[in-house]
């Protein structure tokens, strides 16, 4: 089994290196080989590499510090190209819907970790901005993305000052459901995170922002109700106005 | 670069080797190393091997030769396992919304990807089953998924008899959009398309069905309105029966 995979590392820092066009275009080429639903590739990728277009992107991104990279990467679900097809093809289209979402968003997002692995082992430092969603109607509306086009994740690309450090996950098993879900009791699942509390990181994280448990920075720091509820309806209207019924 | 990526194709077709526990453990525990949000880990796969529970999914998936396999995988979002270590955890969870399921379903396919580039170079053969959202109420039941999980993706796995022949990708070119989203002239969908529609199985495909362009065998032949359409309903359903609010 390739050792890369076990010790692979997300990227924050990065040298001021810059990451040539061609290499970019030709790892998106490969990693356009991914699975895609129906052979439909229902996506697209915006590359930023202008200093002030990024800078308007790192603020839709907050600030954060892999913003900093020379290249951003934003993979848009894309049922345009499709659709737009279909209607030079006398075939009406018909995927303006929630499945029609769905699919497209799940393609996109398999083409992205598809990119993701390969410039990581061709030896770039990446980094998966979540935030892309959070601000998807900032986002599409600096990026130009016309109907039925919508952000879904964004990949920060360059060459690694340092990589992250080990975050740790759960122990695989909990992860692992045989034959059918099976529900785990409350032990179960404190024991799941038992190690992931002990951390160094996990107790300096706790004591720095005040709280009395781990789970309670995630609730009340990094991923609070006010931005998860505050961003949940304008990513629904983003995804009506571009079209999409659902 | 991996001559892999360039080279790797789906399997819908499997000898009747078993894939031992251990090894889809161990690829599952690597494929965990993939990057997550936050580091929070919302997803879980359920494991089926059971040839009665196989063949009932099998059904969910409109009996595809991939569902051959002998062990298929249902990457679920899991917003369940998090929630409630948040409620052991004096944390009030706050997930049940459309950020909170799109910030799981992304993470759930970065995982399933992972877990698709992790299984073919080891050597085995896998499939992903883009039928787990149309038939996902279906598959819910079968896998008894409790409130705030959701079935995403399957992907068949299987030692590979046969692998599937190259399908043939768009240029990368009309993929990648450089600082903004380029709009494509109805000239440059019609080139993007041309290598595919000139292609021997596309132009079987065409007659085979009946149809005159391409376009058609997707739109009347394999994602039809009433099928994008008739699911999109229930998918709704489901994901409002599984506790999010979207």
């Amino acid at each position: 089994m390739t050792e890369y995979f076990s010790s692979r590392r997300s990227c924050r820092s990065f040298t001021g290196a810059e990451v040539p066009e061609s290499l970019i275009s030709s790892l998106i080429r490969e990693a356009a080989n991914a699975p895609t639903t129906g052979n439909m590739q229902l996506y697209s990728v915006v590359v930023t590499r202008d200093p002030a277009r990024k800078d308007a992107l790192a603020g839709a991104h907050f600030r954060q510090p892999a913003t900093g990279a020379p290249v951003l990467l934003t993979f848009c679900a894309d049922l345009r190209r499709f659709s737009r097809w279909c209607g030079l093809s006398d075939a009406e289209p018909c995927y303006d819907n929630l499945q029609g979402l769905t699919t497209a968003l799940l393609d996109t997002v398999i083409f992205a970790q598809q990119f993701n692995t390969i410039a990581e082992m061709h030896g770039l430092g990446c980094c998966y901005l979540g935030t892309t969603t959070y601000s998807a109607a900032q986002i599409s509306e600096m990026l130009h993305l016309p109907r039925l086009v919508l952000p879904v994740v964004t990949i920060a690309v360059g060459w690694p000052a340092a990589l992250s450090e080990d975050p740790g996950r759960l122990p695989a098993d909990c992860l692992i459901h045989t034959e059918e879900y099976h529900d785990p009791s409350d032990e179960e699942i404190r024991r799941a995170y038992a190690e992931k509390e002990a951390r160094e990181d996990s107790r300096r994280f706790v004591e720095e922002n005040g709280k009395q448990t781990l789970a309670q920075v995630f609730t009340d720091v990094r991923y609070t109700r006010p931005m998860m509820e505050g961003t949940s309806g304008p990513l629904k209207k983003l995804i009506e106005d571009a079209g999409f019924h659902i």
